[in-house]
């Protein structure tokens, strides 16, 4: 998504039964199984009889239409219809039916037999594939779907939900069939789709794609809208121009900006950027800032290597219109997360060891492009909110020297906030991934836990710990969710893909509305003054964004975020290290780390106890749900000040464990009841106000949290990222 | 289901684009949005300016077709396309859409707006139900769809899979939309639909009715088949006179024959047999059988209050074609589940109880009009498998007196192995619900955990207790299931409502075969050697009945069962009990649970222990799952034997602990794991096969129990159906 600021947000185009109107940075477009087997000579449809020269002739005009939606910055969906090769998803109706006719000459060869491009609708297999001239971009959404309809057993929705996108473009093959079947059911979910006529057609006479076209508009738009190829080249062409800079390079290769944001670089690496120029830059800066604050990196890579890296990008990606999505975007990474031959310490002597493979989400985004920087201070085991627990110093906010970053992540909010990397990747199990960012200004998100694979992560608390993105903005945390969601079967808390497709009403495509919840009063009286002031003004913003306040049950996450440390749970983080790890390894530790955990084995708590904390925990979990627009009566986001105040690292130091657990008043539930969170900036206030000294120069960033249920990011980012944009409104 | 086993299995007609041959008992009528709001005057359709006369033809062809389909015993399901009163399900493109058009004259009046027959398309409106000439009867489903596909939002495909159906009949308004987009939705699932052309219509010219329906079996079939109304018809008259004995009842009223199961119940009774006949009959037997075995009952219903239950159920239900579906069905009960008024004793005196409202299990069974007969005997706590527990008497198997009924729900399997009772509610948590029906020759269905509500039973161990069923067969089990299953939101054990729809494929239309599993010959060699014997004959006839063996990784399954009581979940048992119960009530106590629960707390497990166990079962539940049919490469069901023995009741007494541990071999794991499980008879051997002693006489039970993953009951029912009817054949 890079749509210009300067181009019109919504279009209108001539339709049936009447005008098209669509919000482009909602809008996808949808091609539908323009692959092989439907398409070629000896592909399936040929085989089974189908008219190829009727179905080819949508090619030439699909084709300008994916070019003028791609030059639009529209997101792009390709289908694929299909069968895992051992055809367990084909349904034995769909492999016999048509092979079973009495007297069947046409269907000779069905799904799976070998034909001249491969097994036929088989995956993996040539004749699967997209036609060449429409072939998939890096970045672009490919899915493969086992029916005629798009939505059935597929991630499609979540995927075109977790983009934000409420309209659809709709092409491909063939009308009859898949176009018109997809159509039915994005209608039923609530997206609003519009067929393009002549980037679609069928095997059948010319009167199946009639009266397939007509029954979609028919009654003023039973199922959606029809318009034709010409009305949405012409309204597309424009917004092309402004993003087709690349077509004609500029002479001299554009410096670095300073805008380190994923879409900015997006855009300058396809007009020319060098990531070689890149990082000279941003090398110059972190050398700069290692003087500003000398603890933020517990590994910073050679900029020699990350130059060599950047190099060898430019090699492997040299066509500027298919770069990897995360080509040449710098991120730094929480030393408790696995790279292949470095150590991870965790900030944990003892603890450090050497892993021979990566962790999942390094590995996942270097090969989308990224480059890595290197590896971030953090509060000891991930355990602390404050940033001061840790052997390789404490980092503080980048808004000011004497105040706290924030922890376990501290280093990552930092290395983005100081705007040394686009992004981080961090760790959150009772606030590390929102605390740190919102005292650094910057975005954290936690996504359902066992959304993002953890494998390779050394373990805090393992049945609640998630990872974490720290980033500059909302949007740039949801492109990475994106790209690193999904179920990994060797991660044994990863969870199933979501084919659990919830309404999309909530968040629908005229709803300019949502409905929020906040902590009562008395939850909120523990805040600082400036962070009452704020988060009142936060909800004022809401007010006007379209939110509705209202009324919640606050409960089942005060308790739950009490379980965290004053029950059992906590003696978790101790079940993965061995029993004899305090004793063999105290006078190694942070002080602050020892004292926290020998009181923990003090309590001396019983299993009997941790099973009725547990009981509790999903008592409060279903309480929590009910809260949530699970049900027609929930709110869509709960809103928290992401701290309740900003600590001075002298204030922390002198009384470590108190000050620690009193910011975790609003993070603490997160993840103990399964929700999703991004803490987000929502202004700065003055120093003074925190410290009522007036001479106290200086400005601290106030932020505040969006939760929602588990699996509702989606929904959740959707409503963090319209109260970002309205402080740039 | 009510098929006679004289009339055909599978039937044939007539049909483009070729003849439909479908499986009666696998076949559901699909009657569409027959409302109100779309056929009558006034209604939604009407004042969108619908052609009402064109959608009204149809009713009456529907209806012959619904009756015909009644009188054959096929599973009716109906929808109904609304939304919730306040509209949240309804998406702002369907609510505005149609009445944004400029110069709209035609849609007026939108979904929620007050109309003559109610709020438009708004469930809880009279203009929102069907039609009173196709109004549903008792037992049939209905389905509330809030999209013009019958499967977005809906059960409908969870419904469909549970009852086994295949093949569906499709019938309903409007042609072009709701009933053309199911049957592309239900095609995609994998079944096998054929349209009945008189049944269906739409608001538009026939052009559209004609396309949609040549689409459909366009191409040898492309979406399926359309048959017209007089094929089917003819096809099904035979049937209908099988079954419609009630037509003209007999003059004198049927005695009861003895069978009590469900089907045969319900045939008796429209049939014209009283409940009050069957009571007495039954109470004959109940009387009886005391003098068997006097330990199956801890409360029996006084014979007159069951007489007046059943005399006021014939009052309430006159028309003995709309009979509920459980009418005059008796059943007893597992004394840890609530009756309002009734003590309930968990088998331990000093926890006895009366509460003031009734388990929701025993509400529903009493709303569907089954008969409650009485409380049955259990292990102490609901904690043992041999039935020797109870301060009530130890009930023995069905079989054999010398021999052991199983625990914990000792008692409700003799009830209904004894031709007590039809069926009974049990619950399980280490295999009480299965290790009892396998000890006295019926079936033991434990369905996935949280499917149906926990709520009003006493807990045992609670993260892993569910609600289990024994009846006489795995159709009565199916049956009740699904009646009994359903969110429950507060019961925060609950699962939600399966949204998530898997492919139909493992035990698709045409498939005949499927993958089992079984443990390891190690684990095997613990069975006696009868039931190794019967262990193999029935992997012998699970091979006939074309079960393919699959090699299996069993150690989750086996790692799993030892965490249960080797490990600190039995721990969980003492959390739902008071920190003091042990001492306060140590002498009211069985001594064998004294025992038992003193070395649970001698154990003194530890917060960490539980963490780390739990961190455990996580892991191997992940791995049991790569097991099962969630992966192309999974099995469909696990078999293993319900018990490795049969212990005589001396034998348990003399070593009451160690031979407990030991049935549980085969059962530990179903709940770690969260699978579902249904113990099924597998056949008998001689007494003197176990004992090695020529001259014991008799025959015990062997018992094998289906097992799969969580929430493939249906698929797994299938299987087990299949094994339970081969012995009938």
């Amino acid at each position: 998504m890079s749509i210009s600021k300067d181009a019109p947000s919504t279009l209108s185009i001539d339709a049936k039964p009447y005008a098209f109107t669509f919000p482009l940075e909602k809008t996808a477009l949808l091609v539908i199984d323009m692959q092989r087997d439907f398409l070629l000579d000896k592909g399936f449809g040929y085989i089974q009889g189908g008219n190829l020269e009727a179905v080819q002739a949508s090619v030439a005009p699909t084709k300008k239409l994916l070019e003028a939606c791609r030059g639009a910055g529209l997101t792009i969906v390709h289908t694929r219809e299909g069968h895992v090769p051992d055809l367990s998803d084909c349904p034995s109706s769909k492999l016999a039916r048509q092979a079973a006719a009495p007297g069947n000459t046409q269907h000779n060869l069905i799904i799976g037999d070998k034909g001249e491009l491969g097994r036929l609708l088989t995956r993996g297999e040539y004749g699967h594939d997209i036609v060449d001239e429409l072939a998939p971009l890096p970045g672009e959404v490919v899915i493969d779907k086992p029916g005629k309809g798009s939505f059935w057993n597929t991630a499609i929705m979540h995927k075109l939900k977790a983009r934000g996108i409420t309209h659809i473009l709709v092409s491909g093959v063939t009308t009859e069939c898949c176009f018109a079947t997809s159509i039915r059911e994005a209608n039923d979910r609530g997206f609003e789709c519009c067929g393009i006529e002549e980037a679609t057609s069928g095997y059948n006479d010319a009167n199946f794609k009639q009266c397939s076209l007509d029954m979609i508009h028919w009654s003023q738009g039973l199922f959606g809208f029809v318009a034709g190829l010409q009305p949405i080249l012409e309204a597309l062409a424009p917004l092309s121009t402004v993003n087709s800079a690349t077509d004609t390079p500029p002479q001299t290769p554009p410096a670095f900006d300073g805008d380190l944001t994923i879409p900015a670089l997006q855009k300058a690496y396809k007009n020319g950027l060098s990531p070689i120029t890149l990082v000279e830059a941003l090398y110059s800066k972190i050398e700069a800032y290692k003087k500003v604050d000398p603890a933020v990196w517990i590994y910073l890579e050679s900029k020699d290597n990350v130059l060599a890296a950047a190099k060898s990008l430019t090699v492997k990606y040299q066509d500027k219109k298919a770069l990897p999505p995360l080509f040449g975007i710098p991120f730094s990474i929480k030393d408790s997360i696995d790279i292949a031959g470095l150590p991870t310490t965790t900030a944990c002597p003892p603890l450090a060891h050497i892993p021979s493979t990566s962790a999942v989400v390094y590995d996942k985004v270097i090969s989308e492009g990224a480059l890595f920087i290197g590896k971030t201070n953090l509060d000891q085991l991930a355990t602390g909110l404050t940033g001061c627990r840790s052997p390789y110093g404490i980092p503080h906010s980048v808004y000011h020297k004497d105040y706290i970053s924030g922890g376990s992540s501290s280093g990552n909010a930092v290395s983005v906030g100081a705007n040394l990397v686009t992004f981080s990747l961090a760790t959150d199990t009772a606030g590390s991934g929102r605390v740190p960012p919102g005292f650094n200004g910057v975005v954290g998100y936690k996504p359902t836990r066992g959304t993002i694979p953890f494998r390779g992560v050394t373990p805090a608390c393992l049945s609640l710990d998630c990872i974490a993105l720290t980033t500059k903005t909302v949007s740039d945390a949801r492109s990475l969710w994106q790209l690193l969601e999904g179920y990994d079967p060797l991660d044994e808390y990863s969870k199933p893909a979501l084919g659990f497709e919830r309404h999309v009403n909530s968040i629908g495509p005229q709803a300019g509305s949502f409905k929020f919840g906040i902590p009562p009063a008395e939850a909120l009286s523990l805040c600082s003054f400036p962070a009452r002031r704020m988060f009142n003004e936060t909800v004022a913003r809401l007010q006007k964004l379209g939110g509705v306040l209202m009324p919640i049950d606050w409960s089942p996450f005060k308790k739950a975020g009490e379980l965290l440390y004053d029950g059992t749970f906590v003696s978790e983080r101790l079940a993965s290290l061995p029993d004899d790890f305090m004793d063999k390894n105290r006078s190694a530790l942070h002080p602050v780390i020892v004292e926290l955990m020998d009181a923990v084995v003090a309590r001396q708590s019983t299993a009997v106890q941790a099973y009725r904390d547990l009981q509790a925990k999903v008592l409060y979990t279903r309480q929590a749900e009910q809260v949530f627009a699970y049900s027609a009566k929930g709110i869509d986001v709960l809103i928290v000040p992401t701290a309740p105040t900003h600590w001075k690292i002298e204030e922390v130091l002198a009384d470590p464990i108190k000050k620690n657990s009193y910011l975790g008043e609003f993070t603490h539930c997160g993840n103990v009841l399964d929700l999703c969170a991004a803490a987000v900036p929502a202004g700065t206030y003055p120093v003074s106000e925190l410290s009522e000294n007036k001479d106290d120069a200086g400005e601290l960033p106030f932020s505040v949290t969006f939760l929602s249920g588990s699996r509702l990011d989606a929904e959740m980012l959707e409503i963090a990222k319209r109260f970002e944009e309205s402080f740039r409104a």
